[in-house]
């Protein structure tokens, strides 16, 4: 059981996955998508598809281009462009993904196998240029200059948000205003274009598109702080990844910012040698959780995240009657209601 | 006086620079773009100005956005779009410059202040991703599709040279076929969109669009043949930047590569150590360029430059006659003659 889940929340019914029912109900939608995603990953340079696929083939939760799919269904689009624009988005994200990983010298601390560590930080930065040049090749020949607009916008807001993120990282003064300014730019932006898009080629009123974006972005923000409370106390073994990568990189997070808050003067000592001057020893993991349990920094994180999700649920009601309403509605409750 | 021009080549008459020529004939058009550049450079996160400004706002030599303005002017278009195009072209080569210069850890070894070295990797990447992303949102403002489609696809290409360059290097078997493959793809492509574009918005014929793009492949290869032999042979104190680069880098150069076709076994040897296992002396790189001189490797590699201009002022000869095509045949000229 994990850290989160003993704290008297009530029992996740984790049999029912709503991405996967999503999945499931946009099947043939997401295997168009996946069949344009290797077809345009394609590249006589052998180290490209190499590389990409070392990320994209091993198909990853596909969340984003799910999201332009149920948008687009769910507003009763009856076309195929849909297909073409989910995988655009799916590649902007695998691009920032391949980016967001490559470190300084300095910062080679986590132990798993990234695209950089592989293949070196220069590959994955070109790679990562390459499929960001695919994913407008897509728009483009999509032809939409709304689609256009809302998708390179995101990408400069995401962008915007990583760069700051760099300004946080090792800084015990980070706001709970900026940590969610960055999490509201470099991962909601994209949820919120992913759901825009599918209500745009559907042609629906602007209100109606406007909901759609809204909802995406608390889907995004619920996501992103569930994750990160994760990162602290999911269940390892379901999570398939070690915990702490955050904690060990300094990365500064709701958590902490939130046991911060009410830290003593030792303990924000402690913070301090571990997030910002980065000295750690082996045990000192577990007393940052200790730490965040005695303020109850987990639990009122995910409150946090609980009102996007109440939000994003309330968002949905003006939104067409549709069974994939239900099931978005489950998708962003389950965003935090997760342990893995 | 640099190793090149003591090789009996007729002396270039330094004081005319057409790049500067052509800058001072589209002063305002370029006064524009630049307003335009500094403009969409600014961000609220303070490191995004501050890193692009580095490279930026210090005014290189603007050459890419000077062809697509020039290019508008020798078509007869009278408009303004170009300056909006010009600075999308400025930012996608600043993009690909910050990117360029994202090395590995074992690889710091060149001794300037590129922009990594003084922000680091991470910040580096970002930055470039903003302005890449800020490059697609100034041509979505434009509104054209064929514009868009020049673009992006002259994005994805020259990530797809960089990727094959990072293939090439430390690799002694590349060929001159590489070798032009690389350029043409991560340099030339640029300068041809940069050049297309602006008959694009001129709305001239298919054809013409056509030429203009050749011309501008023909000078980026020209000119990067050009910049590959002054990294061994430019005179240092125009240049303005230490020699050898590429060579401390173990990067394969048209001057390496045509060195190698006629290099005895011990000449392979010393190549195979220098540039493959990247041992050097300091003493090494006096003997490689005893060895590009010995085969006549820089002025062979410049002959082909050369070839590439004369095709370029060609292909000039079926454009309108206007002013400034004297100044890009004189243009392209001087890439190939310059000694810095």
């Amino acid at each position: 059981m994990s850290a989160v889940s003993t704290q008297g929340k009530p029992a996740v019914q984790q049999k029912v996955n709503p991405l996967e029912k999503l999945a499931k109900a946009l099947h043939d939608d997401l295997a168009a998508v996946n069949a344009i995603i290797l077809d345009r990953m394609r590249s006589d340079i052998p180290l490209i598809p190499q590389l990409a696929g070392h990320l994209i083939a091993a198909g990853g939760k596909r969340i984003r281009p799910v999201l332009t799919l149920a948008s687009a269904a769910l507003f009763g689009y009856k076309g195929a462009r849909q297909h073409k624009l989910a995988a655009s988005v799916e590649f902007i994200h695998t691009a920032t993904l391949l980016h967001d990983d490559v470190v300084d010298a300095s910062d080679q601390r986590r132990g798993r196998a990234s695209a950089n560590a592989l293949f070196g930080n220069e590959a994955a930065v070109l790679v990562g240029d390459f499929l960001f040049s695919r994913s407008f090749q897509l728009m483009v020949e999509d032809g939409n200059l709304d689609v256009l607009r809302i998708l390179s916008n995101a990408s400069a807001v995401i962008a915007e948000g990583e760069v700051l993120q760099l300004s946080t990282a090792n800084n015990l003064e980070t706001t709970e205003d900026q940590y969610m300014q960055v999490i509201g730019a470099k991962t909601a932006e994209l949820f919120a274009a992913a759901c825009e898009v599918g209500a745009v080629i559907a042609e629906r009123s602007s209100g109606e598109c406007r909901t759609m974006r809204e909802y995406g972005q608390c889907l995004g923000i619920a996501f992103q702080i569930s994750d990160d409370v994760l990162d602290y106390a999911a269940s390892e073994e379901r999570l398939g990844k070690s915990l702490g990568d955050d904690f060990r990189e300094g990365k500064m997070t709701l958590p902490v910012i939130k046991a911060l808050q009410h830290a003593t003067d030792k303990e924000r000592r402690f913070w301090k040698r571990c997030m910002e001057e980065v000295k750690q020893d082996e045990i000192d993991f577990k007393e940052a959780l200790r730490l965040l349990q005695a303020h109850n920094a987990l639990d009122v994180s995910l409150e946090t995240a609980r009102q996007f999700a109440a939000r994003g649920r309330q968002l949905l009601k003006d939104l067409p009657t549709h069974p994939l309403r239900n099931e978005l509605a489950e998708l962003i409750t389950f965003a935090v209601e997760r342990d893995y």
